[in-house]
């Protein structure tokens, strides 16, 4: 007998699968939030959504195996992916990174192949449901998650509920202009959050400062440039990475002010590789919260990376199933 | 018996009371929302709290004879006010434009000079609660409200229920930074929408476009300058004012897009003084709104100036009061 199997009986287990472009994670999780067990693997969404899904189900089939449970025993599969998913019919109607695939059955693809109740949700929301259930915003009323990656998303989580918007757009963060001239953005805006603090713009950034002549480890690299190797080089001590990252804190810190002054949210949280700068990232985003947010809206905000980084999508997105169970529960 | 008793029976009255810096306004409201008798009269805080609310409740007694009914008839009292309210108190914690007034119990105030139950509120989220139940946001989920002033305002209504945000400081509308090295604000923060959009902004670049020579009506008029004085000379075809103003519809379009992407409410509406300007100011707003905004955060939504200008701070505070005595019924 496993330990794994001594931490849950089978029946208070959710499946948790975050779909992303590159990678895929399932975990099983338990009814008070912790991931029993889990897996990555390569997403290759270019395969289409049948091939995808079918390999996923696999990994999370052999997950119940060595945990000693069987489909029948897990409540069901909560999945988040990027892209806009309309949550009621159980879709994800396109996905930016990934044109090929609109309109797919992403819920009764799952439902099927693993024979268990399935709900799908946005991962931006995902991300917010874990950080408020079991991360930065446990126990707290409210919370605001950032998503920094490639984009930069998020989710609304407002007296414990997701705010969803009118047509489920909410949670845009990446999309907040904070200079209306400022670098084109792929929405068509100028001077958005992600135009400045997004991984490309990160990267873009540097290539000029490279270009420019600013000295710095990168400009001898012969691997291709990438936020990663960025951050890496900040962490390192090289100058100019480590201004490219400030900056990045700077532009989120006036996003995150904007964020205190229309919602007033109890807490703040932070997700994605740029996160591994730590204070290099944090410091400057926080002085400028502090600089630039009244007192009455930043008090005792908790502003903080993530608690639970690498689990979020997986956790969320059971999360996501169970509160749709008890929803169906209770009415 | 007047016109005005026939429209409704005295026990499904309430007041309204709308206390600002130059003006107080008083109404009865009717359980729908109409106002069915109102009056103004000057505010003067500098005499001080007592005789500020004395000479308010004054008028309102008046306007209760006026309708035919007595104090003992009506619901209750909603005040709404500029400031930091505390609301469970009953408190107006401090009023940045009448600083003489600290913790002032606003609440007791006029309760006891009525003899009526009293609730108090912030006026943007007044103005937000009125414009959901009987305007631009009648019979819509949620609505963002921004209330233009010298200061920008706001409030949000999201379900149907304000949100207040977890020290009840959510909606500073007018604290979103644009532009991060823009014009300095009264909050300590750059480039703020008030900055940009508020009254004083206004005033400050017709006198700058002035003072660099720029022809218009007002260079040779002798009254001080006012937001007031702009709006009509853009409206009589002032080119120097009328660019003011259209360059305040763009920075306001910035604004509404961000609140678009991460609310994405079924409504927006404004209010103020500047929107006598018409669509001097909405068509620029408006454009500056489609070019930036996803279309899927900005589709079907309803943005529009307040469909009770006058009345909002009247009605939302009336409404604020039936909403806490139907709490108060169902708990």
């Amino acid at each position: 007998m496993s330990h794994d199997r001594n931490a849950e009986p089978g029946r208070s287990l959710t499946l948790g699968v975050d779909l992303g472009a590159t990678n895929a994670r399932v975990g099983l999780v338990s009814a008070d939030g912790n991931v029993v067990r889990r897996a990555a693997l390569p997403a290759e969404p270019g395969q289409g959504p049948e091939a995808t899904v079918g390999q996923i189900c696999q990994v999370a089939v052999g997950l119940m195996h060595e945990t000693g449970v069987r489909a029948g025993e897990v409540r069901g599969v909560g999945v988040g992916t990027a892209g806009s998913v309309d949550i009621e019919q159980g879709i994800l109607r396109y996905w930016p990174n990934v044109p090929t695939w609109r309109n797919v059955p992403l819920q009764r693809l799952f439902s099927e192949r693993l024979d268990l109740p399935c709900t799908i949700e946005n991962d931006g929301n995902a991300a917010a449901l874990a950080e408020h259930w079991v991360g930065v915003g446990r126990g707290l009323s409210s919370l605001v998650m950032l998503t920094l990656g490639t984009g930069i998303g998020g989710g609304i989580v407002l007296d414990g509920r997701l705010w969803r918007g009118w047509t489920g757009a909410a949670g845009e963060v990446g999309h907040m202009s904070i200079a209306p001239d400022g670098p084109p953005c792929s929405c068509g805006g100028r001077g958005c959050l992600q135009a400045y603090a997004g991984a490309r713009a990160v990267v873009g950034r540097m290539r000029a400062a490279l270009a420019a002549g600013e000295p710095s480890v990168l400009s001898s690299s012969d691997e291709e440039l990438t936020a990663e190797l960025i951050h890496r080089a900040a962490l390192a001590g090289d100058q100019a990475a480590e201004r490219n990252i400030r900056l990045t804190g700077r532009c989120l810190g006036v996003g995150i002010s904007n964020l205190m002054h229309l919602l007033n949210p109890q807490a703040v949280a932070l997700s994605g590789g740029m996160t591994a700068t730590g204070d290099l990232l944090m410091e400057p985003l926080r002085e400028e919260v502090r600089r630039r947010t009244l007192e009455a809206s930043r008090r005792g905000v908790r502003l903080a990376f993530s608690a639970v980084p690498a689990d979020a999508g997986i956790i969320g997105a059971a999360r996501r199933f169970v509160m749709d169970l008890q929803r169906q529960k209770s009415s």
